[in-house]
């Protein structure tokens, strides 16, 4: 087995304890050389000061989360959905970021419509893809588990989100558009294996965490890879074998363990999972 | 849109207030024609017990829950799965269920191995097919939401679940082997239309309920119909529209809320909904 692509920290895996400077320099203390922000801690240091600091570390920006959320009630919500997209892309160009990761959104307010809400992603999606080319920021679709479609993305499966990639991007070498792969999404998948081969050079960022058993929330209660039933490293090394060669994201949601815990432990238990189990 | 199939009573809706003795009497009360018995109830009132007052009532038994839970740790796990199994057919047939509902297991303990666990579902069923026709009793493979995959049930798809039906069975007319549709588990898929023709007449049970937003627990939040976002009579028309002419059962798991109702109530309210918004 390979060793994994270099680690970089997901900044919420350490929300409650951390403000985006003090993960800048948590990330520099601790060797780790990638990182991915969240948009309200970036806005909250600002995004020159953040652009700044992270060069001066020499951080990696593995992605910037997050853009998409684009169904809505009516075209007055999906227009300022685009506009905020726009300034997402903005924000991402100016950290130099792999890419922008999209969460695309769930169903509109009382809506039952599933069919429509997908056509409404792909929409949105279209109507920023040429904004996102000229800034030079790969738009990366993130399949969320199915659990989510309902209030945060009714794109559930990699398949889905190629089948989106396949319909607006230039075919299976463009890397304008492609897909996040996060293992607590995708893990369940039967169709796994075979849409990760059908992904390709397409995967733009590789997300690492793990699912507990039990879960106890459907949000907040992500594990520390190698604490619950997700084979990370056969899932990377199919990634890999599909050309990725870059970080190994470390995401984890857990309002209960996690982020009540020291966040230098916290990165210190990232560093040898990494080394361990993923 | 033509009216739905008659009301079928999943004893689990009520499982805090009422034995499986109250819940028979409870559906002849409220004038309900079908009934879902879960084992542990039916072992508690007695096979015989309950087979005969369902007879006097004039009940339909749309399902028994549940079979499989294939995956085990070693091979004597999978024997004992494989009769327990048989005792649930045996139990069906006592009832004249119109099919034994199959929840098929998740992963084994300490156990990483999805593709393995699929095999053992897949072997499992293999094994207790000649059984169950033998005795008359179709299996239904449920398939369920993918957050079940670890600990409940690794086939989180239709498509999977057909997959199975498809390799087992013996084509697309048979029905000893088929599929329990309920739309908890599989309203968000994008590919449920094309899988439900596929299904065809394999349809042996349709399950509703419904998925609120938030939804606070895996297991024990699910919602009544009408409360959530599942565009339930779309699913039923297309279910329907493969030659489907059976119940609609009603299977409520909700610790918080309808768990704590008058079951009277709970049984009104399931009425009002299926005559109102299935």
């Amino acid at each position: 087995m390979n060793k994994p692509g270099p680690l970089s920290l997901n900044t919420i895996t350490v929300r409650e304890q951390w403000s985006l400077q003090q993960c800048i320099e948590g990330c520099a203390r601790h060797g780790i050389t990638g990182i991915s922000p969240w948009r309200d801690k970036l806005a909250e240091y600002g995004v020159q000061n953040a652009a700044k600091h992270i060069r001066e570390v020499g951080l990696t920006v593995t992605g910037l989360c997050r853009g998409g959320m684009f169904p809505a009630a009516d075209a007055a919500g999906r227009q300022r959905a685009i506009e905020d997209n726009q300034r997402a892309i903005d924000d991402a160009a100016a950290l130099g970021a792999q890419c922008l990761v999209l969460v695309v959104g769930g169903l509109p307010p009382s809506s039952k419509d599933l069919a429509g809400a997908h056509a409404q992603v792909q929409d949105g999606i279209a109507a920023i893809l040429p904004y996102a080319r000229a800034a030079g920021v790969p738009l990366a679709i993130e399949p969320l588990h199915p659990m989510f479609a309902a209030d945060r993305a009714c794109v559930n499966t990699l398949g889905h989100a190629l089948d989106i990639c396949d319909t607006l991007g230039d075919g299976a070498a463009d890397r304008s558009l492609g897909v996040a792969l996060d293992v607590y999404h995708v893990w369940w998948d039967p169709h796994l294996s075979a849409q990760i081969k059908r992904a390709g050079r397409r995967i733009l960022a590789f997300h690492i965490c793990d699912w507990l058993v039990p879960t106890t929330d459907l949000l907040l209660d992500r594990g520390m890879m190698g604490d619950g039933v997700i084979d990370i490293p056969g899932i990377r090394a199919q990634v890999e074998a599909q050309g990725y060669d870059g970080f190994c994201e470390v995401e984890i949601m857990s309002a209960n363990n996690w982020w009540r815990r020291d966040a230098d432990d916290v990165l210190r238990t990232c560093i040898e999972r990494h080394k361990t189990v993923v």
